[in-house]
């Protein structure tokens, strides 16, 4: 696993309102499908509904004492080259104690993605994202969606 | 305020049990002070005691019904150039509805930082911190602590 966080998505209650509020401090992106995409540097920050992210990382959004550790709404993410370099980073995780809360599988943008947690319970997704083009140092640049920037 | 991500922190209950996790899947960092730092391209991700860092932060490390949402455990920091970098951050964060859950003031290691909570709770650290070199492009490069690195 290289040392490498491609997305750190924040898990909100209204996309709209926490896009409104990270425009407000002179932030600028791209609103997909009731996602919003910041790129920031190498990486991305993305806000999507806290609901969503649960269900997508295979946790659940309740109390505490459900996991290992409550959800807090955030999962970064570590894009990789392949589906097989998913798999392969998964097992690693798995072997030295990661929970995975989610087994690798095709996703819905055509990828391919898992998640683990940590001894913590934080989240980490390994995707492969054919759309979201890595660099040779690993840097992520989000594509260009098509769509208006946000008001 | 840029858009920037400087730093990763995730809160853990043992950090050295953390950074053998993290070494086991490939990762190198440095160890100092009881605290793990990875480089990570251009910003770092760092293993802290989740309870120094709820401390730090401001906020109860305790039950969902204590503050804006759960602490999750996870803090990211926007690291900024100057200590009036940092004023007018917050300030513009408190603006536009953000909790200030610290208040900015100096730093065990002479830097200048505060945190506020996005709407949906989640934390920034909005730090200016003279030891972690901020380049051109606002990359952060973490210093050589001089330590050994971690077993």
């Amino acid at each position: 696993m290289e040392q490498r966080v491609s997305l750190i998505t924040l898990g909100v209650d209204d996309v709209d309102r926490a896009t409104a509020f990270y425009e407000a401090i002179g932030w600028r992106g791209q609103v997909v499908e009731g996602t919003a995409f910041f790129q920031a540097g190498p990486l991305a920050v993305v806000l999507w509904s806290r609901a969503s992210l649960a269900e997508d990382a295979g946790v659940p959004d309740g109390s505490p004492s459900t996991g290992p550790a409550p959800f807090g709404g955030v999962a970064l993410a570590h894009n990789v080259r392949s589906f097989d370099e998913v798999d392969a980073v998964i097992e690693a995780a798995r072997q030295v104690g990661a929970t995975v809360t989610k087994e690798p599988a095709p996703t819905f943008y055509g990828g391919y993605a898992g998640y683990f947690a940590d001894l913590d319970g934080h989240l980490w997704e390994v995707a492969h994202n054919p759309g979201f083009a890595l660099d040779v140092v690993g840097a992520l640049t989000l594509p260009d969606f098509g769509a208006a920037p946000p008001e």
